[in-house]
């Protein structure tokens, strides 16, 4: 049980789009990640997922409307739902997710994160 | 899907130890809390628990340590852990916890919320 800091781990990483681990709460995670530009399309056909912006823009596009994410606002993503988060200026992000869960979903890509690091 | 600002969710109750749910994530989910002095120990032996202090300070005793929480900072009570969330000053408090979790746990309390509303 102890303090941790997200700021200080968004220093240890600089890569977009790659998320890193911070805890575990039951069978799920908290992620960090820093994005910047455009994402893939994909979904996650067994689970909803959470971003939370701690700084700079997230705009998450749906295929049917876009929600845009300024520091201290949420989306969550229902299972199945196709989406693409895009920023357009460098964000940092929460996210909460099941333990297992691809960034990609569904979709093969280069910024498939298989194996996410815990920092 | 839609953006939910914490800040302002935050602005639409007074009451302290008192989490409104905000969202959920598979089956867990997301409240925010107002925290200002001592609330009950507690355990949760079914669930572990997440605290993100969002504004304030919130000092989470255990029997053998205190972890001290500031903006940004965030701490995993695990499943079965007696602790006592404290606050010398006034706390704004993101929850991550299963659906039902009760907030005092195994310990009956006139600050026990049964049925937190949703805001």
């Amino acid at each position: 049980m102890k303090a941790i800091n997200l700021e200080e781990k968004l220093t240890k990483f600089d890569e977009y789009w790659s998320p890193r681990i911070v805890a575990e709460v039951n069978n799920h995670q908290i992620k960090v990640a820093k994005s910047l530009g455009s994402f893939v399309w994909h979904k996650h056909d067994d689970s909803d997922e959470m971003f939370l912006v701690i700084k700079g823009k997230l705009i998450i596009e749906f295929r049917d409307r876009k929600v845009t994410l300024n520091p201290g606002d949420l989306c969550v993503v229902p299972k199945g739902v196709e989406h693409r988060p895009v920023s357009p200026e460098e964000a940092h992000v929460l996210l909460f997710e099941p333990k297992g869960l691809l960034n990609t979903g569904d979709t093969k890509s280069d910024l498939t994160a298989d194996n996410p690091e815990w920092i």
